[in-house]
């Protein structure tokens, strides 16, 4: 990282407003450099003053994407765009990123449209790129114009300072009401060959106070065709970045893309690759659990585990139930190991259940079996467990073998604080 | 009203804890006497002390009865107990009801079975009717064992007491967390006969602290079959019960149960009837109203009213999307005319959408049309609606004819305060 980039960071926490939530990682990992790919972030003022609001990814000629999206049917701008985009990459150029916080370009018409031609366009010819290779994300408030301008404005800037170690720098200037930057990184070998998987994320509710969405984006130097990189992006996806929930609410901008330079020298994986997969799986899982972990008022971090389901679906319908039950969050936010609110959201799941088969643990305790409270369930010592800031929530159907987790966090004062709190 | 049943009424509103909604209804309605229907309520220290904990209901012979229950794959004893009786009702019996507060008698077991059967034996004894005459509801605590004995021990005293102006009273044994009790009525003529309905309810969150369900009793002296009353009570509810949410939870003992004494001397409807059905919606609307307004917290009782959408499905998809999103029940609750958040709503409802056919009003201010921001919209106007107790979100998608109307409430500090606080 560069000195001018250094004394940036200091006032790009974005931290003014909230304080860090107490279940952060104690640091921001040390990301490594990824041959073929580098970052710069600007001041452009799209809504903050006196920090990074946009950033910028190149990655070099060579390279595949791949990338998943919101399905919300009132995608954004930059969404539609980049779904457009997507499928006619060839890799005989390089694409870039270009990522602003404080304004999501989301329902503002034809306008929105134009606006992220413009950036696309600007980008393009600051890096000689055609314009369909160029990725947008906006963050921030929805139904207000994108002032384009600002960020085209500081694109040549951003160009000249392209740096392979900036990779902080840019996971802070996509932050909004996150309290921290989130970054994470693994490495896995190839038939021999070393290589590497770095990524960062913003998000804290699935919409924070008017500001949208969960971004992530993921590099790594190997090889990977464009097939075979979706594939395990998608299949990855599914239980990592769609295994959170602060609140329910899915966001209009939600994107993850991938790149992958080749750099590292081994042969192009064709298919899905056990060990990449695993560390690509370590990576967004990390980055999704730090979602949560920045969740609008989270004090704890909870794993809820469902198993003995009819099938995978009935278990996630069970474990979003769970998740995303109010009275299930405020309960864990009192620190109250309610489970009848557990038994409350189990048969209201729709998935098929059976009371007197149902096996409800908090942590190692057994709370609840046979239909009633379990033999021995002792409120002093479960309550106890309850006061930790990292909880397991796990329900037994006692039906099949279907099983799904979610993480979520717990429903406090702070989130009504936040999200209350009028926008001007 | 008695005079010893009137000295229980100023104990018995169970406010002690939480202050009067302030949506709630100046007073509650003068019920009229539904003429072969009697009520008692009286003290049986389930858990609460000082006020009136349980209700008995007696209906007379030559009654019809019909009932909606939970969905719920974890119903309670009751509910499933009461989900058996009901197809193999006979008119020669008459029917009585039993409910008590404090206990839901849910997740609790084989025992749990057997205290309905207890509650169910004691009072067909007192009352010498059929066991399988007599439903029960319990709402309360969840998994903790019902004591029978102390509702089986003042049955006789309840039947002795019964009177048909006692109606309040029973309102007011059945409330939980409830801030205060629930009544409405509506008249109807049936080929000139003038015929009187009446009901009560409880519910406050669809789960409260602990405490179980939306319970509703809803009593008619119109002759009526079997088949046209519940055919009525399911479509009525429909509407009304189930398109109130407070916080997306729904109870494992939901029921409403509804009788039809004939004793207003019509001939017999055998069919749904325009003007009665009429009736029977405007008291189940009111006293669903009436829930939502008691919902845990609730400063704002908001109508939500989806139009334009594919299919009605599809706009009750949208509606309860909307109503149930955190994001936008806090900006309810911050008086923010934040229509992104709406947006954000419809976009992930799973409902057919189109962004730039989409019109968003608050009351009467068109806030958001054409993929954009209304021509012409002042927030500070539309700030202003926001502040009223009463709002209107009203979408309309540009699609078809569907529509939906939904109520809830905002989510405001309250509700984590009653739903956080530890049980004990």
């Amino acid at each position: 990282m560069t000195d001018s980039t250094a004394s940036k960071v200091a006032v790009a926490t974005g931290g003014d407003k909230y304080k860090r939530s107490p279940l952060a990682p104690e640091a921001f990992p040390d990301l490594p450099a990824i041959d073929g790919v580098r970052f710069a972030a600007g001041e452009a003022g799209v809504r903050y003053r006196n920090r990074v609001d946009v950033m910028l990814a190149h990655v070099a000629a060579g390279s595949t994407v791949a990338g998943v999206f919101t399905r919300s049917a009132t995608r954004s701008a930059a969404v539609l765009d980049g779904q457009a985009k997507l499928p006619h990459q060839s890799p005989d150029h390089g694409f870039a990123i270009v990522v602003n916080s404080g304004n999501a370009n989301t329902f503002t018409g034809k306008r929105g449209v134009t606006d992220v031609e413009l950036i696309a366009a600007a980008a393009a010819a600051a890096l000689r790129l055609p314009a369909g290779h160029v990725y947008t994300s906006s963050t921030g408030v929805i139904g207000e114009p994108l002032a384009a301008s600002k960020i085209t404005d500081i694109l040549p800037v951003l160009v000249d300072a392209l740096d392979a170690g900036a990779a902080e720098m840019a996971a802070r200037a996509i932050m909004t009401t996150d309290t921290f930057p989130k970054g994470a990184v693994a490495r896995a070998e190839i038939d021999g060959t070393p290589v590497t998987i770095m990524g960062f994320a913003k998000g804290s509710g699935m919409i924070a106070p008017d500001m949208a969405t969960m971004l992530g984006y993921v590099f790594t130097d190997a090889a990977v065709t464009q097939t075979a990189l979706q594939e395990m992006l998608s299949a990855v996806n599914r239980v990592t970045f769609n295994a959170v929930t602060v609140d329910s609410d899915t966001s209009t901008s939600d994107t993850v893309l991938m790149a992958a330079t080749g750099r590292a020298g081994n042969v192009p994986l064709t298919a899905p690759h056990g060990g990449f997969q695993a560390a690509l799986h370590s990576v967004m899982e990390d980055l999704a659990h730090q979602i949560v972990r920045d969740g609008e008022g989270a004090t704890k971090f909870v794993e809820v585990r469902v198993t003995g389901a009819m099938s995978d679906a009935d278990a996630e319908k069970v474990a979003r139930a769970i998740a995303n039950s109010p009275l299930v969050k405020t309960a864990i936010a009192g620190q109250d190991p309610n489970w009848g609110r557990i038994v409350m959201a189990v048969g209201k799941s729709g998935a098929q259940a059976d009371r007197d088969l149902l096996t409800i643990r908090f942590g190692p305790h057994v709370v609840a079996e046979h239909g009633w409270r379990a033999e021995g369930y002792d409120e002093a010592t479960v309550a106890g467990y309850m006061t930790h800031a990292e909880l397991l929530i796990d329900v037994d159907l006692g039906l099949g073998a279907g099983r799904a987790t979610v993480w979520t966090c717990d429903l406090t004062h702070a989130y009504i604080d936040i999200n209350a709190d009028y926008r001007s």
